[in-house]
């Protein structure tokens, strides 16, 4: 079986196209007559092109081809039903999936009153915020958002994000009306981004702009910040500073060494720690056991209360929640500013918490998606993200989104559907009617431990050390996001985090990689002689490879690049098998696009080239590169006879031309 | 001469590297026996890693590769050498270099000395600081420069870009003393930046960021910016506005059109831009003639004076220059900004100037370069540019740089090496020694036709086609820029000439091309089915091409892309063949590098694929992936033997796999 074409029929008739004409070369090796061509797709028409571009960035996933060929009222329908993928799935509910969503429900239910509780005053509210947005949002989601596993309520790292971002602007115990009022208007605008990026122009792009390695950087670093905000309340310590990077927390944490410390509370706190932690090594050491750590806060926060209940350890120092207010959220529509310098404020606040909290939710929707195998819809998953917080900036809700530690216990429990949410909502609710005065004498200390044992499982260090095995940049990009959040603070992490993304991407797309091929012996097949030792150059010839798409941002570059190949190589060629170099190939297979630029300069490769004697070869250009090559007559420039199919076809072609000059 | 494997012997002992270990499946086609592994170079030390990427980036040229294994002294000569390039082309210098340099020196002086005067009134300054900028800078470049073509001194789109931006922070008229202070404090920082571009950091590869479509617009817009300021000169108009977009100018324009327009002054200019357009036109039409259009413009100012001298126009309505102040240039190191809000200015003007003369200056070298083939040096050249702005800018010089059309006319004139710039400099010193008084009855007219004549040449409609022909996305850059120049301003036209530069990095990075491969009917070749109509795909087997790195920006996209295609396909494999898709192969050559994100979409691809039963294989991955891939372990889970040296490997040790289950 053959690869080489063989002369066969004159083709040259229909030059239309680039030719692989020199077949006559090929004839010693061919055994079957394949005369192929290098194909040219005929031009698209300027509004398709157009509309085909715009609709791979920003409708990648063609929303609308299932409404093709409908009738209106079945439109309608389906188009309710993309809002609300209830009505898609609600149909389908049954018992069996009630029972899985249930124990599911109460599982992360249990696990969320306190963490709520925690994380509001992490945001510097008072605790029945936590809760309120444990109620809201998760209801809305459930109708609206296509995830199954997600567990929708406040998270840490976006509740310290918001509460050191506002507390900057305004003081939350001197002025804690305006600051909830600021922190409703932040959570406003947070929605009104998710709705924004995910249905006005499709641009949820955007979030995919943040490397995992950052996100994994900033991630650790959070959570150690916010570890190291509980030694507040762990150590029971009054004057703490405002400050959240390492050096002021520890100077506080010492400055309070001497009389400041709690030892009744610091007892309390390290019990319940160590049994949080010893709950979660056996659920991880057995799946079977994945309960034990769900129930284990709600557990340690009663038998806390008890505690100081029944030994009254309020009156030794040891702080307690006091109090809860009862009752579901209050409206909070008109608190929203929506005039003044703090709208500008929270619009700003507001954006940035918003595209964070989108891309953690977008993160944990995607990866329990992908263990049970359906289809998230991101965009959906935005509008409905976004919905939420909006509905919950008028109900008295903070941002909410997915949180990873509750939605992979919701995944553990056995949830089926986003009904898992709603029973978590419905249980949140009772305990905002009935239960809170029984909060009173929760020490602090406990909420402490518990997000200190919560917040543990975002430090992936195992992520890291992969992170350092596969790409050392990357890991640069992970470590300056996790000091950058440790030691200066959140923001500037995040900063560092966006930046080293796009320092990056830029990298790529201005020193695209090229490589020297050769012949892997017996073979036909061209390959980088970096990747393959054994692979032999070809005498004469120089065979190199561009890895990328030639545009503006790299075209001198790679000019520049393959003419220093040619220079080091030439002396190379001499010494080896005293002959110049006669022919420069260009595999251009992975050379996806090109532009003016790239065009303009093959141009100038291409006369630099003729001076010197050396005649420019392509093989392999694909059907954009050689459409736009043809437009600008580069192809005839260089003579289509120059073009081929592969690279071995054109080593063929060109190795007698080599050995006649020599 | 076969291209498959054959059994052989049984490598599977050294498994360290992926395997091409179903070669028992491709005898029947093959006839030699060769066995090639997909190749995994050792890894690389984290030094030695980041040390090449940093030097790829920065140093791409290798700048320090002459200086390995030479004694101190001879190092010495070397960077002597490298900073003044004079003292090495300087010694083969001879007569017959000296007379083509004389005959270009001359020409480009009578063509820069009417120009110099008009484009000193663009940026607002008396006429002598044009002639100014004309005497020092090109003696510095000369030395220090490695382009021999280039014709440096002031060009009409920086002195209008400095005019707008720093008339808007001190008034001309008013102010003329702190106009000229700012004025060269910016010069002084766009020096600045300029060596910090080339020299500091090597960061030079940021003004590649600059698309040449953007460049095209933005060039065209300002032309057609600076001809409508002229008409102010051209029609003799008092009251003209400091706007510099369209609509203003019209309406300054029409708003004289009853009182304000002096007729002798239209006729002076009328004839005279006839006689440099058809100037023009003749050196266009034989290049023998290209002197005509080179002095015309002296010649026009002779001419004009003498005609205003003679017949008194001045004293009817023609404004001319009146007063070009003797001597040369006086120092301004004094002058300059060094605190003070002005610093600040003086700082952001300079930057954008600096920026943006760059571009222009190594763009023209490099396109001379390339014409007579010689290597220029991008970075060496920015430290000459920045240098020679830095001591201009205390020599009573504004911003110069090359200028396409003296340098075009200079190369044509035959100009040998940089001592041309060297000639034409002379030539404004005795100018401005003892030549002044002679421009005393100059019109201004005249120099208005002169720069009207002059900026036509920089709307190139040509290349504005030829990016409509390639590609649409490019034209729109083009013109964005373009229209933002006419109607708004210069500064919008450039900022929208970036942002869309960015832009459209960012979307090459986030939306990559896919493929669906088929077989070239008789071969083993697999390509586009896109770009080759006769290629057949294969049954039961899907083969996706991915056409670039996959990176966090990308690679949901990858995933999720890869996964409708299979959607899509899965129904006509079904229609065709009777046959589910069993097999998905990914060919991986243009997959030039992944990062953890890019290993992680490939994972969840690889389980959501499991899952419908579709088994995975990888074809040809490149060096850097597939070491990333053993290191995060990826190819034990989808095993080693699911990745191929080729397509063709693959589909073959796939193929008996598909019919056995169909």
């Amino acid at each position: 079986m053959g690869v080489y074409p063989t002369n066969g029929d004159d083709e040259s008739k229909d030059t239309e196209m680039a030719r692989v004409s020199s077949s006559r070369h090929l004839n010693q090796n061919a055994s079957v007559h394949v005369p192929h061509k290098v194909g040219v797709p005929s031009q698209q028409k300027l509004f398709k092109e157009f509309t085909h571009a715009l609709k791979e960035t920003f409708c990648a996933d063609d929303p609308l081809r299932h409404y093709k060929d409908q009738s209106v009222s079945r439109k309608f329908a389906l188009a309710l039903q993309a809002l609300f993928p209830v009505l898609e799935w609600g149909r389908g509910y049954n018992l069996n999936k009630l029972k899985g969503d249930l124990i599911a429900g109460f599982t992360i239910a249990s696990l969320c009153i306190p963490q709520d509780i925690g994380y509001a005053k992490l945001a510097n509210l008072a605790p029945q915020y936590g809760l309120y947005s444990s109620f809201v949002p998760p209801l809305i989601y459930a109708c609206m958002g296509s995830s199954r596993d997600i567990a929708i309520g406040p998270v840490s790292v976006i509740s310290l994000l918001l509460g050191t971002l506002i507390q900057e602007e305004i003081d939350p115990t001197q002025n804690p009306g305006d600051y909830r009022r600021l922190m409703f208007t932040a959570t406003f605008f947070a929605g009104i981004t998710q709705m924004t990026l995910g249905l006005l122009s499709r641009l949820g792009f955007l979030i995919d702009f943040l490397s995992h390695a950052a996100i994994v950087g900033f991630m650790g670093g959070a959570a150690i910040t916010i570890a190291l905000q509980q030694l507040k309340g762990f150590l029971g310590i009054k004057n703490f500073t405002k400050n959240t990077d390492l050096v002021s927390v520890l100077k506080s944490v010492f400055a309070a060494a001497h009389h400041g410390w709690s030892l009744e509370t610091i007892g309390i706190a390290a019990v319940f720690l160590v049994f949080l932690l010893s709950a979660k090594f056996i659920g991880k050491r057995n799946r079977k056991f994945f309960w034990v750590p769900a129930i284990a806060p709600l557990t340690s926060v009663i038998l806390s209360t008890l505690f100081v209940f029944l030994t009254h350890a309020d009156r030794h120092g040891v702080a307690i929640v006091n109090h809860v207010s009862k009752g579901v959220n209050p409206p909070s529509v008109h608190k929203l500013y929506f005039s003044g310098e703090n709208l500008l404020k929270g619009f700003k606040i507001g954006v940035v918490a918003g595209m964070v909290a989108l891309t953690e939710a977008v993160a944990i929707a995607r990866t329990f998606a992908a263990m049970k195998d359906y289809q998230i819809d991101g965009n959906k998953e935005m509008v409905a993200l976004g919905t939420m917080n909006v509905v919950g900036s008028m109900t008295s809700c903070y941002v909410a989104t997915g949180s990873f530690s509750r939605s992979a216990v919701n995944y553990m429990a056995g949830c089926q559907t986003a009904v898992s949410n709603i029973v978590m909502s419905v249980i949140v609710v009772l305990t905002l009617l009935f239960l809170t005065p029984l909060f009173k004498y929760t020490p602090n200390a406990i909420l402490a431990s518990i997000i200190i044992s919560a917040v543990l499982g975002l430090i992936d260090y195992e992520a890291a050390i992969l992170i350092w095995k596969i790409d050392k940049l990357d890991f640069i990009a992970c470590m300056g996001a996790f000091f950058g959040v440790i030691f200066v603070s959140v923001e500037i992490g995040l900063l560092i985090a966006v930046v080293i993304s796009f320092a990056k991407i830029l990298l790529q797309v201005t020193r695209p990689r090229t490589a020297l091929l050769g012949n892997l012996p017996g073979s036909t097949i061209y390959r980088n002689i970096q990747q393959y030792p054994e692979a032999t150059k070809v005498p004469g010839i120089l065979v190199v490879r561009v890895d990328s798409a030639i545009y503006f941002s790299n075209s001198n570059y790679v000019r520049e690049r393959i003419l220093r190949w040619l220079t080091d190589e030439e002396l190379k060629m001499k010494k080896e098998y005293n002959l110049r170099i006669r022919f420069l190939i260009i595999e251009m297979s992975p050379v996806t696009d090109i532009d003016t630029s790239g065009i303009h300069a093959l141009e100038e490769l291409y006369t630099s080239l003729q001076k010197r004697n050396v005649q420019l070869v392509l093989a392999n250009p694909g059907p954009i590169v050689i459409q736009k090559l043809h437009a600008s007559e580069f192809t005839n420039l260089i003579g289509e006879d120059n073009i081929y199919l592969t690279v071995a076809h054109a080593v063929h072609a060109c190795s007698p031309r080599v050995v006649e000059e020599a």
